[in-house]
């Protein structure tokens, strides 16, 4: 055996039979976090001037957002009684399904029981099950544009067909219904909506919302509501769950705590099946979903332990200096925007965490597009931006506005500084 | 759009496009959990006698196993510090990464840097992630039987086909290595080594592993090496890390703090490429692992905050106090088992939390396999035991000792109870 290897392995020729998987590195290649990843590798700085980042929706580190310390010693509490250290169930701890289940129920007009809910390590593991879930040998998804990166990423993973509608950016983002109608066929499984939307900040009002249920009805397909911003939203629509048209057809909803409690690091999400006619049951795609829990890792134990207490003991206060917090964020961008000559921002932000402009190429000298732009902002104001591109939508920027004021003030003017140097004479 | 869908949606024939995805459900039902629920769902008692759990190795529920309060304080300041609040980059926080990669070269030839480590959420996204990134349209890997069955899941979800090589009981469960050179082929990528051995509880030797290395070598195949076990020994093989070969051959290590320190619900694991040679780095597999876990959810932030705490304070003292638990447990274990007529136990367990043991379904009358054998004793006892056929192994039976000891004597009375009652007179 060691003469047939020979003494010394490394002189012999290299053979290796493994190598990467090139549909993960393409799925990959389409995160958010590969994106802004190569937006923040062109900033050049060295500590002068502090980094901007108005790119991603996690406002955590910033003092006005932190969370409320009611949730803090929730996980302190969970962690010391040491009740929680042990492997969770497959479909989460029942005590944490049950304050899920009575959180969503509050805004629908039936009950939940915690049988429909189903605990995620955040949101993104929660479009992953679902998207897994669903995926089979020629299904499609229909998919928003702009929308968020990860149900894409997923797509290519798990061999979906993605076929994008688009968001109506004159008609306050609301989805192109006619557009959806003509790109199902009888292979089409779902439809993807996100209300508060990102990366748009539109709040979809209840006449559009049950449209789009009918539709869906009429298509025999279900509803993906991702609802991780549910109640952020400071406008004259309010927050309303896709579940109440539950009854035309069936929504699987998304959400987590990680952005109305301002914890995305604290991975806890769930997927709840807002169904009152059973009929995700009946086409077994909860099965579906258990069968990948299963083969699936957990959100922290203690994490769950907590979770009743975060959702009942959080004051309304919290809540409500948040929406305050981020009303006045939203306003001050969309002013400051309006000032800048080069992009145009056509709907006023009025809930989630973000904006999205359109870049007005013509008027911009050395600027290819909407890449080109977030790299040369990155390297000369040191300004992260998201680029529209990686979420569908070329020469149009995500910004978002949810960071301490005084940032917000400083990124938007170094903004405004970077497009008047750029501009046409 | 309301007359077209009538009125009442609820009255029109259901036609749904979406249902459920068969290659999910196979593999969710190759899960250990799966498995053991199924079990569990015999017993019959309710509250006369408790309950007795020797399936699973998760002994955190039991007070001997409750974990350092070093780590619990860790977590505690790392929540407090509201530092860790937001999102963690993909690979894992540095500092953290950091810390695994001191803590596995102390056992180590060379020096690992953060850059060879990523951070997952558990052992169990460890897997999912490797197995992953290797999978390619034909690839095969060489799994062990018995083995642990979340290999076996994720190579039917990524469609990667499994070729099995047995452990041989009578040589201490060493692999059968001739095997495994028979069963390689071009497109064989890996092998999968778990040492210390879930569910043998054997440690491999350091000649042994030597092989393995060599045979790996030769095939051009990489190991991938679970060592969720590390350190748990306590006969007279110590454990060795498979990475002091990666001279020989590229290993990936698999870990996590779960079994070690006793918290398996806080979700904290690991990949490490223990490959001096940079050959991982060349054959872009690293470049695949990075790909997804840029798109696939990540342990709780401020759990990998508080870990430097946890692996650099946790005293000797806690380690050699479990060592001593499970040391005796086996023995005790191995004593019980040695007076049970119907069951044989072909070598004594000297790591993990676990013994392998063989029905003599000749001796036993009513029993049809192991399978039948659990329910019937989760039945009848109250017990509940692995069947061997959920770890490859028909009519063997997988028993944990990691139970607190009046536990663990309770379950292996009745166990034998049972036994008597059912032997053939």
């Amino acid at each position: 055996m060691e003469k047939e290897n020979g003494a010394n392995p490394s002189s012999e020729t290299e053979r290796w039979q493994f190598g990467h998987n090139k549909a993960v590195v393409a799925a990959g290649s389409r995160s958010l976090r590969e994106a802004i990843y190569k937006v923040i590798a062109c900033v050049e700085e060295t500590g002068l001037r502090p980094v901007i980042p108005i790119a991603n929706g996690d406002p955590s580190v910033f003092p006005s957002f932190r969370t409320t310390p009611i949730a803090e010693e929730a996980i302190v509490e969970a962690v010391r009684s040491a009740e929680y250290n042990n492997y969770s169930p497959t479909n989460g701890l029942l005590s944490a399904r049950q304050a899920v289940a009575d959180y969503l129920s509050k805004d629908l007009p039936y009950k939940l029981s915690p049988d429909d809910v189903f605990l995620t390590a955040g949101c993104s593991q929660a479009i992953d099950i679902v998207i897994s879930a669903l995926s089979r040998p020629g299904a499609n998804v229909l998919l928003p544009r702009p929308g968020f990166p990860m149900y894409e990423a997923r797509c290519i993973y798990n061999n979906v067909e993605m076929r994008h509608f688009d968001l109506i950016p004159e008609q306050g983002w609301e989805l192109d219904l006619e557009q959806v109608k003509k790109l199902a066929d009888e292979n089409t499984v779902a439809i993807v909506v996100c209300n508060p939307n990102n990366p748009c900040g539109s709040v979809l009002k209840y006449h559009h919302m049950e449209e789009i249920a009918k539709t869906a009805r009429k298509l025999g397909v279900m509803i993906i509501s991702d609802e991780v911003y549910d109640h952020l939203t400071f406008g004259s629509n309010p927050f309303i769950p896709m579940g109440i048209f539950g009854d035309i057809v069936p929504v699987v909803t998304l959400g987590s705590i990680s952005k109305r409690w301002v914890v995305p690091g604290w991975r806890l999400g769930w997927i709840a099946t807002t169904d009152p006619k059973g009929i995700l049951r009946k086409t077994k795609v909860v099965d579906s979903i258990r069968s990948i829990l299963d083969i699936t890792t957990d959100p922290a134990t203690f994490i769950q332990g907590a979770l009743p207490q975060i959702i009942e003991k959080t004051k309304d206060d919290f809540f409500n200096n948040i929406t305050h917090i981020l009303r006045d964020a939203a306003e001050l961008c969309y002013n400051k925007i309006k000032d800048i000559k080069c992009i145009t921002c056509p709907h006023k932000p009025e809930g989630s965490m973000f904006v999205m402009v359109k870049l007005n190429l013509s008027c911009l000298v050395d600027i290819n597009d909407d890449v080109d732009f977030c790299s040369k902002l990155a390297k000369e104001e040191s300004v992260i931006v998201c680029p529209g591109s990686a979420l569908e939508m070329k020469n149009w920027l995500r910004i978002t506005f949810a960071v301490e004021q005084t940032s917000l003030v400083v990124g938007l003017e170094r903004l405004k500084l970077f497009c008047e140097r750029h501009e046409k004479n």
